[in-house]
């Protein structure tokens, strides 16, 4: 059985600590490098120690310059783990070695370099590559996936909201123009960044909106969406920062099109994720919870049809670095290079 | 300067606790009695002991009949932090001997007997007292408190929605038959209850939606935004259990009615509190957080104006049981009393 | 390959609930049944969410009597997660049918009836199976494990303890008089109990300590300590209740019983654990930490010689479910039925 | 009623901030000027949300050298919540000025230099002031408080491990040179700093010790337990930082040195606080939680005789930035000017 030769750029922060955690647990997959300019030196095991036990004892990391993680002849696929703007960087030199470059930042997830200037505030840093970029949903864009060399993984939000609203979208149960979501996300969110705002007694027993009314995963949120809806969908996303490590909660409400029951309703989204490894549609009176699917891949959705305002609840639960960041990275990995899509992924 | 005498019925809860220690405090209360069943016999300073210090040392529990607890000739007014249906028990009789009472129960908040059949499932147990009491939202219902014998101590999701809403229905600003209103709860809003899904294990790390699509509280939620509106309003409301112990978050959307830019928004709500006490608009950017109002009696608000999607978007912060509950309910009885709306109350 | 047949008695509490998703996860493992009174007829992805993806579609809860369950042919290996006391009665008659049982309770774990009637109060419910029971920590007892039939697992603070003071006291380090040894537990320790005192706004946000200065778990601390002493050993032990989930954090202090410095402790420490898939003793400055071990059957020890008191250091961070419960108690299934004693477990 | 005119230097950190809080509050003091580096320019409502409503609308921050400071006319006691050595630099001309100073910081609770460059390890910065210094525990120097012109607040280990052996030094129950402390403290304790080992993901769910074997509050604790006990005093502290914002909970053994029963070692210390209006001294079975004390500046202590080991068991908890910082210096300003104790202060 060949190893997928793999490396990680930006395993210090948060979701590329998770990629390195599953990716070192993957029975098909080699971490060959882990790239790192602020932690080149100090060892693996000193600087992530809950990975210490899975960690190969000649793992280190290094501090490669996007031209020279390309020129190295023994890489399948690597996964970018930064900030957007620099993962353009290392993807340009990539794609034009031939790797397969699975980017988590935000880079290569819309179609049009016109709505990353006017949602990211600056131009976009590699153009030429939106073309062959591919959003990488599975559930969505399994085929597309396939073949792609350039796969973008979806943000931690816009992973609930795309998910949870494609089977009332694709099924027509909807007003596109009433969609209103709001989520509330664990501080792994915000990022490993040194900032007094994130310390634990700011965080803590506490509960705030932020981002609005503009915030920028509605950009892909929107793109996505459009294209469920076959229409131009602009949306209320309503972000809030909670007092969890990990997770996300996305509640979303919109008026119903036609007449529609509870049971009904809850059929569409069964019949639409039946088979989804990762997509688990609860039965009333259940609801999604954020403890039952953190650490793993899964999304847990729920609907509820209410009669009195004619509207449809839904509900999505998932970990913001698991199917919103890292593991579905992953996913999108296996899928892309033909493995088992479940394969070393925490259902 | 004469004391208000008071009792509280129902003083091992969440709410009697915190009622408890702001009377304490209150330089112009006596605390007479606390009356509960359960601690009855057990030192005050024992069954809560942060209170200890603020104890008097003659002050203990008592396990009093409703008939009982009204014939005690030195009361003035008298807190009920019952669970509904219980609280009415207590209220006919204390009314029957003439002392202001303040429910902070569900029993006497909604006007007609069938909304409270209809969202509490029994026939109402006081009906004969409806028309006395007055919601006690001193923002909405000043003037009626003022002369109330009956003050309905308003829900903690309920107060951060209806003074949420209040300006913008009553400047006519948005449709109110778009309204959504998301909040999330900390969990002491379940209750002070033995009960294995509330363990600190289940909740903690944990994030998730319930009892969607008809809470309870929006019976008295769509009474109160009705009268506001002048017109009948049915909105959506989905309140959320969070890893916090106290503190409301909620962010409220509607569809604008009228062209309005973000400075109208804010002078609109900014006109309508001058002067209120506990009630904080902030100026864009700033936006409200739990961590700013827990353990006080004020609800810090904001509005945006969402040019994208034309709705106005509402975020409010409250202590539940502060403002939500017990410092509420005791600046009600300030109100009623006579006394300065401030006295006693943590801003 | 041969499956092990296994079944959980208790599967609903905090250790049952872990060691059901460790030996759903085992390759070498079926679970035949899991037997709780209070959850049969829930099905099991109801009662725990969190398992749902990995429940095989045709396990259910059965209410089986210890007779009924003895009575069962196919079952090579039984684990007890019940409350002491309750335990020996399922122990008892699936001895005499010849399974061998891994008892998560206290009741096996003291070599000494009298011992047991001190610490907890009642008669020893079956003292005739103490002869046979078998201390289930591998580091310690790995040979008498792989014969036995009644493998009584540590509890949680104990491990941290006994193997944090083994290497000390087996190589003759410090004084066994002068041991103190104070622990923090999440409070998964307390168990899955409706007790409002468990609530999360009594303990987050709070710390304390409980259980002094006699606390159950000294009786099997002390046995196994003075077995490693080879004299009678009493001990200072203080455990506290801390505002998280789960995890022990141990902090041990002795005084030394002769001149060493920091590299002679650290070394005789990592000469002991040598091989030990399961223990990682630090290199100094670090130090263990909860979070490295959360979820893994790992435990972290550091040593530190403090020269200006004489006294020995040793710290201990374990997961109380994990290491300190439910996966020890599979390693010592691994190391009893010859599999790899790693097989199936979280590092 | 004259007021007295403070100042705060340093009110951007956690003990600043609670420091401002409690001026803001205090009937007799006026908060005349705020001084932050970092804050200057910055609305305080702004930077410090929570203090909002208590503001005055003419206080801002300002960034003062000491010089500048030193020579405003207007106040009479300026409060450093600042670094060690920063602090020096304010007091030296603030002292020639003829201000009082109450200091936060560890530069003057030392008496003598020497101690202080072994464990803050540069050279003191201001060694002239030691001789006038006074430790600022009002419970031990209540008298010497009461005269002086630079009081040293003492440290929040300190508070409750000086306070929890007080007693038993005092009336010899036990052998000094036995002790061993073992603290938790909350996150605010390592104050507000942008450091990315801070982040709730990293402290919550977390536990761990640090600062072993020689944690530079033992300089100040070994000071004051040595004049307590009328010898040299060296123990073991272990500090532990716990997923909680606010509070520190001791724990602290010795052996017994003379023949004492439960009721007698709790008589003493009953004895030894009675009328201290800050200090409670639980009787079994209760022990202190740290919840019983956040917010206040109140320290409770038990005590537990254990004849197994012939050792006493002293449980303290507080408010790290309470009795442990900031309404501990007020406490003592409240000595200093003359003013009820308690004048001010939560209980």
């Amino acid at each position: 059985m060949d190893m997928l030769r793999t490396a990680i750029v930006g395993a210090s922060g948060y979701s590329g600590e998770e990629l390195l955690r599953v990716l070192l647990g993957h029975p098909r997959v080699e971490v060959a490098t882990i790239v790192s300019r602020s932690l080149e030196g100090t060892p693996p095991a000193t600087a992530l120690p809950p990975l210490a036990p899975l960690m190969p004892p000649d793992l280190a990391f290094e501090n490669l310059s996007p031209g020279d993680l390309a020129a190295r002849a023994d890489l399948d696929c690597v996964f970018l783990a930064l900030p957007h703007g620099v993962a353009a960087e290392f993807a340009v030199p990539l794609r034009a070695a031939g790797k397969v470059v699975i980017d988590l930042s935000a880079d290569f997830r819309l179609n049009e370099a016109a709505v990353y200037e006017e949602f990211y505030g600056t131009a976009h840093p590699a153009p030429e590559l939106l073309g062959e970029a591919v959003y990488g949903l599975p559930e969505l864009h399994r085929d597309a996936i396939r073949g792609a060399g350039l796969i973008a993984a979806p943000g931690c939000y816009p992973t609930s909201i795309i998910l949870g609203l494609a089977p009332a979208l694709q099924a027509g149960l909807i007003d596109p123009a009433t969609i209103v979501a709001n989520s509330i996300s664990g501080s792994t969110g915000a990022g490993r960044k040194a900032d007094a705002r994130l310390l634990l007694p700011e965080v803590a027993e506490n509960l705030y909106a932020y981002g609005v009314p503009k915030h920028r995963h509605l950009s892909e949120i929107e793109q996505e969406l459009s294209a469920l809806a076959g229409r131009g969908v602009v949306i209320t996303f309503i972000p809030h920062l909670g007092p969890l490590a990990r997770g996300i909660q996305t509640s979303i409400t919109a008026n119903l099109s036609k007449e529609l029951d509870q049971s009904a309703a809850e059929e569409t989204y069964h019949q639409r994720f039946q088979g989804e490894p990762f997509v688990h549609v609860h039965a009333a009176p259940a609801l999604p919870a954020v403890k039952n699917v953190v650490r793993t891949n899964r999304i847990e959705l729920a609907v509820r049809v209410d009669p009195r305002t004619r509207r449809l609840l839904i509900f999505a639960c998932e970990d913001n670095l698991g199917k919103g960041a890292a593991t579905q990275a992953v996913q999108a990995m296996n899928v892309r290079f033909g493995l088992p899509e479940t394969e070393g992924l925490p259902l």
